[in-house]
């Protein structure tokens, strides 16, 4: 399969499926959600092996751990299929975000108009610097890290975006878990520490370069 | 194990390891980078699970793929490992990259200050539009894409870094494979196809933020 930037160890978290199934499930939605707008009503997972580049023993194996999805020999119905893995992945809801970070990378990450529609809403935006606090960027008034905690409860913010040099990662990610923060979504190059039950991914582009290279090399 | 952004399915890929090893190997690198600094020589297993927080188990035999690298009951020499996991990625060399899309997203890519200092050397961008080819942006003369093919054997260029609209990403690719690219590295938000042989990797905040809510829902 094509679309691949995992930056990943294993996180210990407690699911019986695997991380790397989880993973996948939101390329499957992405897929039958093009095939549910292009009309489709039934796919087999011959067809969503050969879009996504995975066996179809692979796709049925995935798909296995949530339940019975297909009919013997019908295949999946596009639109129950998607919406039972969007109940799964829990996005049948929207989810509450917070910027922390407003230099160029998060002003970018706050102004990016692929997450709402995708149901992730940027709420706050924060910053340590006493030159920006307080100033007004993309519709955000930027909040002081001190107000973090106090914030995320206000708000129900469920989702930390870190957009953070690397020096100061790893005490913002504290600062979020604090917080009560569970969902970490990091663009500082480096791997830090989350406690158990907290889920953190990376956004990284040289780690992805690096394991590309393996197989050019 | 806290850094995470997998938006992949499995590439089917010539290579007995596991992807999601391969996929590991660059954090490895980067935290017995990290030790080495620190004046460190010898690590055990134990203490690379607890930094990277996967189990000591996991970390034997993530690198057993690759032979025998410690010492039984003394643990691995960190400079002498971190040397081989970046000579098996291919890391002991620079590396060429074209960015294909000088909007908003690929001026911040050719600019990003942290791919040079990792042997990722950007020399060459390209854009569709008459309005930006010829322009100087960051210092590279933006090409037409039409130069692709024959920049990239002249520049001895092997990845392609793709930061163009959805609607053309799939083109883009399909124009980077053509020109003998089998390295690719894509920000546009789809799951695009690409033949046997050739790599990818996503980079998408989205998908990775809806594997996340998985585990908080």
């Amino acid at each position: 399969m094509a679309n691949s930037n995992n930056n990943s160890g294993n996180p210990i978290l407690e699911s019986d499926v695997p991380e790397v199934v989880i993973q996948r499930l939101p390329l499957y939605v992405r897929v039958l959600t093009q095939f549910s707008s292009a009309g489709q009503e039934v796919i087999s997972s011959e067809q969503l092996g050969t879009r996504l580049q995975m066996t179809p023993a692979q796709i049925r194996k995935d798909l296995s751990y949530f339940g019975r999805f297909g009919k013997q020999g019908r295949g999946y119905d596009v639109v129950v299929l998607e919406s039972k893995l969007r109940s799964i992945l829990g996005l049948d809801r929207t989810w509450n975000a917070a910027v922390i970070g407003m230099g160029r990378l998060g002003r970018a990450v706050v102004s990016y108009p692929g997450f709402a529609p995708e149901g992730f809403i940027v709420t706050a935006a924060f910053d340590a610097s006493d030159d920006i606090v307080g100033k007004t960027i993309s519709g955000f008034e930027v909040q002081s890290i001190s107000q973090l905690k106090k914030t995320v409860v206000e708000l129900d913010i469920k989702i930390g975006i870190v957009a953070v040099p690397v020096d100061h990662a790893q005490e913002v990610i504290n600062d979020l878990v604090e917080a009560g923060i569970k969902s970490i979504l990091n663009y500082a190059p480096l791997s830090p520490l989350v406690p158990d039950g907290v889920i953190l991914r990376g956004i990284d582009p040289v780690l992805s370069l690096q394991s590309m290279t393996y197989y050019i090399s």
